[in-house]
């Protein structure tokens, strides 16, 4: 087997180093939210605690499956969580500890995004594939 | 409005300097292929030339509605591609110029790799959020 590279050097999203990798999904069907972003330059500080606030928080509610995350040197991210249901979906975007983050993400952090929600269907993997 | 932080220089993945933005997609239903992988350390100059030759093939697909794609400096990346339909997504990864990439891909580039693919059914943007 290959070698892994494991060089754990990204400066511009603290995010990579900690969640940086593979989400152990369930076999499909289950629900993607794809969440593409442009960071501003603004407010990193308060930026970095509220993205690692909001991936703790939504990692105990119900139905989250997982987490996959990466932001590029140019501030262009793509953020895919996974979620057993739309309405584990709903529940998390309406629960009240993730509005301030959602207000501050449309005024502060983001000069545009897009959420898409999508049901997966198929999938497969290195091992797996045909 | 915030201004943009434009500053294309990451040096791990020429993906992000070319096309690092967003993929300007119709209204939904349509279909996503979410790709999530890790580079090993192995060949650089060749990957960059066929992840590049890839993203210009499958552009011009049956299909084809835009891309999204980023690396980490941790060789984490993940790309999702949006298509009109199942169907144009089978006959882009049966496509015969398409194969020795995927091939490639599995020996050589990728470490792992997972390959899901969604139906996206709500999508909404910065514009538009409620």
């Amino acid at each position: 087997m290959t070698p892994l590279l494991l060089n754990q050097n990204s400066a511009h999203d603290f995010m990579s180093k900690s969640i940086a990798s593979f989400a152990r999904t369930p076999s499909p069907p289950y629900y993607a939210v794809i969440f593409t972003s442009q960071r501003t330059d603004s407010d990193e500080q308060g930026y970095g605690r509220m993205a690692e606030r909001m991936v703790e928080m939504a990692s105990s509610q119900p139905g989250f499956l997982g987490i996959e995350t990466v932001r590029g040197a140019n501030g262009f991210g793509i953020t895919v969580s996974y979620w057993t249901s739309e309405e584990a979906i709903a529940a998390w975007k309406q629960h009240l500890d993730h509005k301030p983050a959602q207000e501050a993400g449309k005024r502060v952090w983001y000069a545009d995004y897009e959420m898409r929600i999508a049901k997966v269907e198929r999938a497969y993997g290195k091992r797996t594939a045909s």
